[in-house]
């Protein structure tokens, strides 16, 4: 028998303790002992719910019991979260999160705690929820240099473009849409501005790349400009409009972004629509990959942390193998970052075409002010300068 | 150091000598040790190539070194790759292997010997070529009890039906064409008649239930038959034909067949062309995810072979866990497999209905002498008793 603790009984702590109960004996089984849920932790009461036979409200209780070998941290949050996952592994037990700000943060030196200490901090779902790209990349796609990991990692966004694209909604109708189905929080900043995809994408590079990667440094926009114009020209083009979190290894170095991108019918990720998720994975061996699932709900990232308390399990005082390095990626700035962009543009075609070369128009029925166009593929300051000469309403990178 | 002895080098296990070796840095930071390529095992020489340093014509060279640790089986075939790989994990080796016939074949006994010496028997490139479907059903949706498993694990056929609904060819020009690209043997039957995804989807439904299930027990269709009316149908009904190895846990017990079947534009698989390979499973807690990529070649699959030697070296004399046991999967008979059949008809309306009730005609622009129809959910059984009044010219499953 194994003991575990879960911190937080919100909607993934609930999930995993549904999740390590219903599958309980096929949980034994794959262990070869049974975990058992010996604490929850949360302020709040719950009345006439099972948890409250191991609901505590201090976490002491957990810290010190030695039975304790696993605890799952799906509070979400840094403090105090740090705190408790910090202690929790120094004193020797494994450490099972859902909680992307935290390993986002400061899961470089929580995985070099772990290690110290001969235990596992796991986070499968703090990237792309029951989709086990973490797995993936620490344990799996081990004998490839990765040149590029792309993905759609934030569901609430996905949803939204679904539906400016399918229904013809604009922007803030099809998030009061996605309010109203649950998919988006009543503050959704951290969705719609990107902030969500930045962490995933920058913890996903940091074990592509094995060197850290800091999501204060990469290079993020949202998706709260996107309007119903740009689906339009989408359309005219047979791509879809994604909010991508992308990173590649180049010959002049590594980038990453979270930027909305275009992208046409032959990339996989075209057919990921609503609230699902998926990472696209380069290998220099293995070539293109994908990886597709529920980025987010109760079960699907309890699976995923349910998944991690198993792999802990089965590594009790043994670390498992992981290529995440302290040491910081230097990654290329923007200005040298390059695609093809679409173009919104006010003035002549012989105004595009001066300050982007030879261009191929694109016109909208009933939209005589405007006309879209592509670039070839460009630098960001390049564009940038290009654009200086006016008349740019917008631009969209094409994946 | 630890040393690896490669077993064939023919595409496979040239292509791991060549990842073993472009990729030699990176894999000694993620294993910690360097991995070299003592041995490789070929009864042909290779004059000017770098190999013939290591190359050997006799195993005992390699099976009495005591510093080789891991065995790479890329002979495929039963004999002697059987006798090999026993005698191999039987030394106290670990074993990573592409070879499917042996691992459907002997795979659950081979696994038990790799424990009971404490080593690894890992198989990674058996299913999916650079997908790493196994690692995901050993070591990943470890939390869940998995309901189905489906998938495009043959990347010949997927070729030739692509082939077929994009270019409007006929088989056997479909498979000509295969054949030239490199894509298809030249006797092609363990493809064409489905006895490869046979095999691949049994190593699948094994470890995704728990028990052995034998492909000798999957019912098994080629895609010889299907034809380019077949093919006009799928158009017309927004479907494609793809040649499916599925498997599911049901109410009734577990099934699993191997079939050409209709799948709609809403399954990710649809969007699966040419020769790529992909494998959707639906977890209970997890709910539907799919990984798709390479299913061949010799880098894909190498890959996948390099990534199982980077596992075994990192869980030297240490049994990663697996949950294939010896203990038979009894599957439920063809006659009770349910699915919806798409049918091609020469009778009247009147006698489609008065066999399948209800229909809904489908016709073909010049085809006056039959139509189709879709039915509704039966069994193979039901099916067959319906079809036995006459005018069936053939049917399709719908997935």
């Amino acid at each position: 028998m194994i003991s575990a603790a879960i911190l937080g009984y919100g909607t993934v702590g609930a999930g995993v303790y549904k999740v390590l109960s219903m599958n309980r004996d096929l949980i034994k089984g794959r262990v070869g002992e049974e975990i058992r849920v010996k604490y929850v932790l949360d302020l709040r009461e719950f009345p006439g719910d099972p948890v409250m036979e191991v609901l505590t409200h201090d976490y002491s209780d957990i810290l010190n019991d030695p039975e304790v070998a696993i605890v799952v941290e799906t509070m979400g949050g840094l403090k105090p979260a740090y705190d408790f996952t910090k202690n929790a592994l120094l004193a020797g037990k494994s450490v099972c999160t859902s909680n992307k700000e935290l390993v986002a943060e400061h899961g470089v030196e929580l995985r070099k705690i772990a290690a110290e200490k001969n235990v596992n901090y796991l986070f499968e779902a703090s990237c792309g929820g029951g989709i086990p790209i973490i797995h993936v990349l620490d344990s799996a796609l081990t004998a490839d240099e990765i040149d590029s990991v792309s993905g759609i990692l934030n569901g609430t966004t996905n949803y939204i473009l679904t539906q400016m694209m399918d229904a013809g909604q604009d922007f803030s109708d099809a998030l009061k849409a996605a309010q109203d189905m649950g998919y988006a929080e009543r503050h959704p900043e951290a969705d719609i501005e990107g902030w969500d995809a930045c962490r995933k994408i920058a913890i996903l590079s940091s074990l592509a790349y094995g060197k850290h990667i800091s999501y204060k440094n990469v290079p993020t926009e949202g998706i709260t400009d996107i309007d119903a114009a740009d689906m339009e020209y989408a359309g005219l083009m047979d791509m879809k409009i994604r909010l991508l979190a992308a990173s590649r290894r180049t010959e002049d170095g590594v980038w990453a972004m979270v930027a909305p991108m275009l992208v046409g019918r032959d990339n996989m990720l075209y057919h990921v629509d609503g609230v699902l998720n998926a990472v696209l994975v380069h290998g220099n061996a293995v070539g293109d990959t994908l990886f597709y699932g529920s980025g987010a709900g109760s079960l699907p990232t309890a699976s995923a942390v349910s998944g991690d308390v198993i792999s802990a399990a089965r590594h009790l005082r043994r670390t498992m193998a992981s290529d995440w390095k302290a040491e910081e990626m230097e990654l290329m700035p923007l200005d040298e970052i390059k695609h093809a962009f679409f173009v919104r543009f006010s003035g002549t075609e012989a105004e595009a075409e001066a300050a982007f070369g030879k261009i191929s128009p694109l016109r909208l029925a009933g939209r005589t002010e405007e006309f879209g166009f592509v670039t070839e593929v460009m630098t960001e300051s390049s564009f940038r300068k290009a654009a200086s000469a006016g008349n740019v309403i917008k631009r969209i990178r094409i994946a």
